[in-house]
């Protein structure tokens, strides 16, 4: 056994961004492989992001009246069958349950690959007066997708998420409810992970199986491929015809109600990877870190270090900081690279000359620079230093955005840049799939979003030339 | 539709225990029913009583230095098959998923029924040295268990709980963090949940499939029998000798480590309705009610009475207590119904009359008993009368269980006695699996525990008569 670890060498993302993405996944001890394709464990550092996420994600949901509940993993074929156009969607996906203990079932169950048909079940069971309703409900759950490929974070078979599922009396209720909860993601993103969106509505080809709309904000990554960050649907209401649900109105009339889904998933984990993500490893938005600030104390064998960086460590703990000390004997260049591996945003150094100088040092993982700062400032310095890694990484990850968003007047032109330069294409629109086909099949880029910041580019169609109505956005999308 | 519902009737429990039981958890919204057996929907009111449970328990665990991790749902036949115990123990009540997508796997997955063998297989990835340890993990889940039978929280094919798994160089440490855990859940119990418990060690025969030795918490219900309420496993090095399991210890050699593992569930809940309920429906511990204290305006027709009933309710949600306040136009005798079924610890009443004077009157859902409370030490004594409700719980339960733990120095005593009176009953016991089958045939009772706390009630085995060895709880379990 080797008396000290090294910390092991990434790919350079310009060598081979794929590469770099696993690597980073696997060093920062973010998730280990199962003997199962596609299936993964999240190791305790990539799900304390998660749980830090699902924190403030939940009580951002708990201020707009949702409430969490837990539904039943498995789905009865019968009746995930019950809204044609969601069952052709996710049919081809499901993993099917055949055998209860010794039993052959006589139904087959599917592993929820998303839970609209088991809430719409419930429903109908609880929804009878219109003084029930909104019904703002929301699990915390995995779901089961049986798809052909898999990456750490963006595709997984199972993987972690919310789903949130609401009903409500009327159709601009719960219109205005789907737009809502889009703006919260599109907030989380951007306040929290320090990734800019762009907020918009899927065409009718892209849209979530059985909705009517489906809103999406999509992230741009380091290689300038699209992300899709987070969904929200509006269903009008299709389930609610189709599962009976009915609720007395205030004329005491019998009518359906209208519905919603949205969800955002650990998937938003690999978002911040290629969105802050370095050649020396992970770079975490400080409000999501597990640790917030590392205490490496310098020359720690000297009297008084270890315990002066104890006091500190101690110190930023109490200002509700998260805050790790290493006291191990590994070696400063090791400890270095480890919590630059990791992303953690601030390393607070130590040693016997700022102990007698009443100082210590916040380096910041972002940009590597180092501030010297008087020990009577230090919680102070500290919240401002995290403030300001959070926006140095929002400044950096938009300006990637806007460097890299084209417009172009003809799907040759769009073709060209994506080629050349990659990134967001914006470009008129007819409205016609067969341009949207198009455009995939000559350019290989799939639209985006329309987005809600419309611009008026030109008159015309970049793929057909005809009157165009919308504005779009294309890419290559993960 | 009717104008006012009313709060329905439920069963009283002297008439049918298991009916009462049952409405309970329909009529104070706790569960509902799926269209498969034996998978529950955990309504907002069921799942935010489990969420309380889960904050006071994660941060327990964190203090032990255990992390939070995910595995994956699904366990390869060939992996569940490793430990052969294990695998006999389980394999009869698996979930198996036989297709995914369109294709037939060529091995079947079982939906996890426990996951000791995906944490083996993780832990063979990342153990590698005696630094590494203790790993101490745990990951809050719902496993599936393809049950026959099945009802509310105590028996469900799919259930919501916690299971942690930890990784130990020496036996002793090993076998010193399972009997902390195995504390921590009695703690929890008696002092989060005012569930008296009784702490032991299970016999060969009800041990866990796989463990070493299985020490459990007992808890006596309403009807006196028995619940088993926690559990804390000792593995030895079985697990890891058959996962291959290795570290470098101190001296660089390659040895096992020794193994725990430990769970609770939404079990709880149905230990909580069964412990504390009564015939007006739920009774809940303070410290997991999702609303601790219900604001219910008297007369609120009347000029300043909603205003000032609004203004407690801010004071005492800003005093850091669940509160929630009811303006809706339903009588006050239905309200009062309402929040006794759903098991509020306190009612806040505030009429016209106590605002000239000051002054609420806050009533305990345990026994119903009123104080008139100065406005001015509201905050106060609403945190003192909360205690008193847990203590008052507490109290009474205990009550039950000493009330109904009886010796007994024949199987015949023991017999008659848990025919007559129901309850716990302690006798000496040679040790013999054939005496523990004997008083189960014959007096229809399991053992529960070997508990800690031993009496030497006589020197024979009720049983068989030979020389006795330990002293044994036995009784009814659900």
């Amino acid at each position: 056994m080797a008396k000290e670890k090294k910390v092991e060498q990434i790919t350079d993302m310009e060598v081979d961004f794929a590469q770099w993405f696993t690597d980073v996944c696997k060093k920062a001890e973010l998730i280990d492989y199962s003997s199962i394709k596609g299936l993964f464990v999240y190791r305790p550092y990539g799900y304390a992001i998660w749980e830090n996420m699902q924190h403030i994600l939940d009580a951002a949901f708990k201020k707009c009246g949702v409430q969490n509940v837990y539904m039943p993993m498995l789905i009865p074929e019968s009746l995930l069958q019950k809204e044609k156009d969601h069952v052709e969607g996710f049919a081809p996906e499901c993993a099917w349950v055949t055998t209860g203990g010794s039993e052959e079932l006589e139904e087959r169950y599917c592993v929820r690959p998303t839970s609209e048909t088991l809430f719409c079940e419930h429903f109908k069971n609880v929804i009878q007066s219109h003084r029930d309703l909104p019904m703002c409900y929301n699990q915390w759950c995995s779901v089961l997708r049986w798809e052909k490929s898999s990456r750490p974070f963006l595709r997984h078979r199972e993987f972690l998420w919310q789903e949130g599922h609401t009903m409500h009396a009327t159709a601009q209720e719960a219109e205005a409810f789907t737009q809502k909860i889009l703006n919260l993601y599109a907030d989380f993103c951007e306040d929290v992970l320090a990734m800019p969106v762009t907020r918009g509505q899927k065409t009718e080809k892209e849209k979530f199986n059985g909705a009517e709309a489906t809103y999406a904000i999509e992230c741009m990554m380091h290689d300038r491929k699209a992300l899709q960050a987070g969904t929200s649907h509006y269903f009008g209401d299709g389930f609610a015809r189709a599962f009976d649900i009915t609720f007395a109105n205030k004329e005491n009339r019998l009518v359906n109600p209208f519905q919603t889904s949205w969800g955002v998933s650990t998937r938003l984990i690999g978002g911040i990877i290629m969105t802050h993500g370095d050649n020396n490893g992970l770079v975490l938005p400080p409000k999501v870190a597990p640790i917030q600030i590392v205490v490496v104390p310098v020359a720690q064998h000297k009297p008084g270090v270890i315990e002066g960086a104890q006091a500190l460590c101690e110190r930023l703990a109490a200002a509700g900081y998260r805050v790790k000390i290493d006291t191990s004997d590994n070696s400063m260049g090791w400890k270095c690279a480890q919590y630059e591996m990791k992303g953690v945003p601030l390393r607070l150094e130590m040693g016997p000359r700022d102990l007698e100088n009443g100082q210590c040092v916040l380096v910041r993982r972002d940009n590597g620079e180092k501030s010297f700062v008087a020990l009577s400032e230090l919680e102070q310095k500290a919240g401002e230093l995290l403030q300001a890694v959070h926006d140095g990484l929002f400044e950096k990850a938009k300006r990637n955005l806007e460097e890299h968003t084209f417009a172009a007047s003809t799907l040759e032109e769009a073709k060209a840049i994506q080629e050349e330069k990659g990134g967001f294409i914006k470009t008129m629109w007819c409205g016609d799939l067969s341009c949207e086909l198009a455009m995939k099949e000559k350019a290989g880029m799939s639209s985006r979003c329309i987005p809600f910041r419309q611009e008026q580019l030109g008159e015309t169609c970049a793929c057909c030339g005809k009157p165009a109505k919308k504005m779009v956005i294309w890419g290559v999308a993960y």
